[in-house]
């Protein structure tokens, strides 16, 4: 990671004052929102990205449909549990499920780096393939470019998608009430620490995977139950605590979770003591955060804990009555700390 | 151009033969489709993609949309006439209106190499959202990602689109017909002239901007007017040539053109004279060819020809009566040649 040391300020320079993009400003943190807020936001302005959600939803025609991307520039392109492919269709199918969407179609555009060996091409694309046949989404329409040598890393990868939304629920920040159960969909962790491994050629007792997943059917079962999902968010770049601390500040309400409620594998947990990073900043890839009507709690935890994917479902704790805009941990020894943005990603690249 | 002496014979490699990606698979030519012929569109397989279009056009409640992408990573980010955040927005804008659809939401998908002076990035995301806002069309949704210095070239945008699509016609390769008249929509070359002096450092005596330009307008004119468009493509990678030839092979019709019928402007001439390049293969971002049914060719220049992007506008040729799948030119010496793809493009990293 090649920040500077003033980034590990807690109070980091403004992106006015940055002359140049450092690697913080891709990495899900404080650095990242700056760069969102003052110089794309401001251009783009419109009330869709003023929303801040994972997909955004607009109506055409009397249907509402939700229209999502991201560019994926994982290092290194095959890792435990999974590849640039399977984290690209993944990663907008997911976003399309955050806005409880049916996802329903895909594009796939590459830039290939010249030099990238023809089989890691084709293992990338049929990953791409299976994965999204699996979902039971169409790859309709893609592009491909190739730049010199020296001038990319193999291969990025883009995907956007667009997905069906069919019930009348508005599953976004603005949604999030106090009172609301805060739910988590499993075990957090692993997909950050998969890739540090791959990458550093480190060794662990276990072969720790990436939770890479697809997360619409585990979605669609719980709206298909009829809970009344306020807000969901997958965990991606800054993990657990990034998430949940855009989503107070967006809702402007606190958010209020239990240490010793998050689930963490001991393997990834002692991985991340011999590394030094703290497992909820850490990246997921199958895992997400439901905010629920605190009645229907239970329900939902018991049908994400029916599904593989949310075996380790667990409640983290409620949305309480002020409206401060930030995340309280209870740590194990019972005190209470408030949760705060990262300057950058402990992992670079990790998606 | 980093291409093998290989690639210059008349009868490349296959993709299979080939173990690495070489420049030339991004280049519009016949590598490159060879590279989606082999690799891509056999693991993706489905029908949107088998129509070989700009956009993929779905159906859904009751409407009709159109959805594509592209990946920029034009070099240098910045050139007369433009920009890299200009061309990915009118890029996009341009595949939607190739397919007759209206640009309604677009993405932005960043990747920024570490290093990108901050400066740049405003002034690129300044120029897509004045292009965006001149279009009528909304950025709802983007992905920001950092790489470090020396894995990018500054800067790649990603911009994918949906548009809807207000009438009944199938404009596609596949509706081409025997007897079609082959309209241009203006003069080529200059994109390619414009990026090539910039990166080269050359001076002509005009400056050559590129045509780099949002093509919805014009498209929509002449839908307005009820002209029954039958294919519509624009001359990006590859240029005139290129895409005359793809459709050709996809709709398996012969296309008759005439050499001095093509508006190619002096000095774009005398460019591609000093520099070798033939400018029926040189990009353009702001240009288009149209099949409409010959009775109508004379309203449908006319619409052209009175709008801004359309001034020099004309008639190229027809549709011939054969199934060959061949594009024939009448040189200006009456002389006939089949025109072939060529490997890549002479001008990489061109869009």
């Amino acid at each position: 990671m090649s920040d500077k040391p003033k980034l590990e300020l807690s109070c980091p320079v403004p992106i006015g004052q940055y002359e140049q993009i450092v690697m913080a400003h891709g990495g899900g943190g404080r650095l990242m929102q700056q760069l969102l807020e003052k110089l794309v936001q401001p251009a783009f302005a419109n009330p869709y990205l003023a929303e801040r959600h994972d997909s955004a939803v607009f109506e055409l025609g009397g249907s509402r449909f939700a229209f999502t991307t991201d560019s994926y520039v994982v290092k290194p392109l095959f890792f435990p549990g999974g590849d640039i492919g399977k984290l690209a269709i993944c990663g907008t199918l997911n976003d399309l499920a955050m806005a409880g969407a049916k996802p329903l179609f895909l594009s796939v555009s590459l830039i290939i780096e010249e030099g990238l060996p023809t089989a890691d091409l084709q293992r990338v694309l049929h990953s791409m393939a299976e994965t999204a046949r699996a979902a039971g989404v169409l790859i309709v329409t893609g592009d491909t470019k190739v730049v010199d040598r020296g001038k990319g890393d193999g291969l990025y990868v883009n995907t956007a998608g667009i997905g069906l939304i069919e019930h009348k629920l508005v599953i976004a920040p603005t949604s999030v009430q106090p009172g609301d159960a805060v739910l988590l969909s499993g075990d957090i962790g692993r997909h950050g620490i998969a890739i540090m491994a791959e990458r550093e050629g480190l060794a662990f007792e276990s072969a720790i995977e990436s939770d890479c997943a697809d997360l619409s059917g585990l979605v669609r079962g719980l709206l298909d139950a009829g809970i009344e999902l306020h807000c969901l968010r997958d965990l991606t770049r800054g993990g657990l605590a990034s998430a949940l601390i855009e989503i107070a500040q967006t809702a402007r309400v606190t958010v209020e979770i239990s240490e010793a409620r998050i689930p963490v594998r001991e393997d990834v947990r002692g991985a991340c003591e011999i590394l030094g990073f703290d497992p909820l900043y850490v990246a997921n890839e199958g895992r997400f955060a439901a905010f629920v009507p605190q009645e229907q709690a239970a329900g939902a935890l018991d049908i994400m804990k029916r599904h593989p994917l949310g075996a380790n479902a667990a409640l983290l704790g409620r949305v309480g009555e002020d409206s401060k805009g930030i995340v309280t941990l209870q740590t194990a020894l019972g005190t209470h700390r408030v949760l705060d943005l990262l300057s950058g990603e402990q992992l670079p690249r990790i998606c």
